[in-house]
């Protein structure tokens, strides 16, 4: 394989490659928060901020924040791991977890997620995160889509990650409403109302809806999200701490890159999936 | 902010970057697997490797694989959600988690990891993997410490993500052995006889040891150590399947790279952190 000594210089071009996309990378307005401290101790529940910023206002940075993740059993580790690591180091920030019944889930792989909150007892969040999963069986079903679907309603941001779009669009609530998923499953979205976009981050009404691609690409949504409601400084601290500093041994990240041989493997257990049309447990 | 639209040509860019990267990004010979089916389903406990294969013999990718992930209050999720999203999907690769006492883990923000196995539990593995945390004092303490000990004697690769290279370093088996940390830790490594390389994977003794940098280093650690022990189409099978396209909206995942008040932020909340040391709890 390779040695670190190698890896030194394979990392050294990889960031002279990463400097010199520093200016196409940037965006947004430039940090004017005065005192982000960044992340560590939770401050207890903070008030959904949306009575206070009004529907039109902008959340302040410093306004109380709170975050929804919910949960699912056959739900995927990997696409809210990135998004708690991240909301959980941002200031004034409360992050809950939530599935129906509360109590542990039993996500993909067997991989225990344990003592969430009843999805019922939440009176409302100000975003709601929807992450994906191997088999959408249980949010699928009618009672839990009529928490997501009260949910969604009340709060500011209604947001997924990977194939977490489509249980958001089975709810209606995305209807004419752009939406990134999974490569292997976005043109799904089309099925229910939703506007399929094979992006990495996709954001429509001006940012009620944002939504990230499959699972890693919830680190990317992240801190997107993070600079949108905290400010770019919180969302660069955060980056900093997780050391957010990606370098992919492999180019396989997407379809657009693979080897073919690839792409094929994925398509001979999902079916449909280079056409983003794979099917999944708990989808018409 | 950024929508979708602009988002697009953002990705593009990325993309272009991306491809001219890829000789660059290469490593490894070119896999020669005739049948890697990739992920899925688990098949059950694996029998340890190393006797069948011998300590000098290499693991052909088919051999059953076992890989122990060790838990423990105060350590970070997404230190090994990464490592876990990408082991689960390999082919006859079996993954377990324990923690010294079994059951649930309350890892740092109160997230509840659950169900983990008694270490005394485990005779032995192939891969023994060791996150960071926040809180080091669990896994620092002598009878945590011997189970490590223990399990490192007799593993095939002993590995680590963040700085959970502190606390094998400290349990004596890296002394002398190149070892990657999260940046803000790195050089208290040598604290423990272990010499520290700031990259984002290191490999010393020919794989026996390997280490990924902080948090997130854990994707780019696992896809390497996936392509060693299963094969490089192993590898990128899983890297597609995750949809592994990094796309990072900020400059912002390295000290060389993030801006210096950014960099403050951190050395202000862990002191020393951008000389590599900074105090964690249950670290002398």
């Amino acid at each position: 394989m390779t040695d670190s000594s190698d890896n030194s210089a394979f990392e050294k071009q990889l960031t002279t490659s990463g400097r010199s996309r520093r200016d196409v990378l940037k965006f947004g307005s430039i940090a004017t928060l005065g005192a982000v401290l960044g992340g560590g101790a939770l401050l207890g529940r903070a008030t959904p901020a949306l009575a206070q910023a009004g529907s039109e206002g902008t959340l302040a940075p410093n306004d109380p924040l709170n975050i929804l993740i919910v949960n699912y059993d056959g739900g995927t580790l990997l696409d809210f791991a990135g998004p708690s690591e991240i909301f959980h180091r941002l200031p004034n920030t409360n992050v809950r977890y939530a599935s129906l019944d509360g109590g542990n889930v039993t996500l993909e792989f067997g991989v225990v997620y344990g003592k969430t909150e009843r999805l019922a007892d939440i009176d409302e969040t100000d975003v709601l995160l929807v992450p994906g999963g191997s088999d959408l069986t249980a949010p699928m079903r009618p009672a839990y889509q009529a928490q997501i679907r009260r949910l969604a309603e009340s709060a500011r941001h209604v947001t997924s990650v990977c194939n977490g779009s489509l249980v958001l669009a089975a709810t209606g609530v995305l209807k004419g409403k752009r939406s990134a998923c999974h490569w292997a499953f976005v043109n799904k979205l089309a099925e229910y109302g939703a506007i399929p976009v094979p992006d990495r981050f996709v954001e429509d009404d001006n940012g009620r809806f944002m939504s990230g691609g499959g699972v890693t690409a919830g680190i990317d949504f992240a801190l997107r999200v993070a600079a949108k409601l905290r400010g770019q400084q919180a969302a660069e601290f955060t980056q900093l701490a997780i050391e957010y500093d990606p370098a992919p041994p492999f180019h396989s990240g997407h379809p657009r890159d693979a080897r073919p041989e690839v792409v094929a493997m994925v398509d001979k257990k999902l079916p449909g999936a280079s056409r983003g049309l794979a099917r999944v447990p708990g989808v018409r």
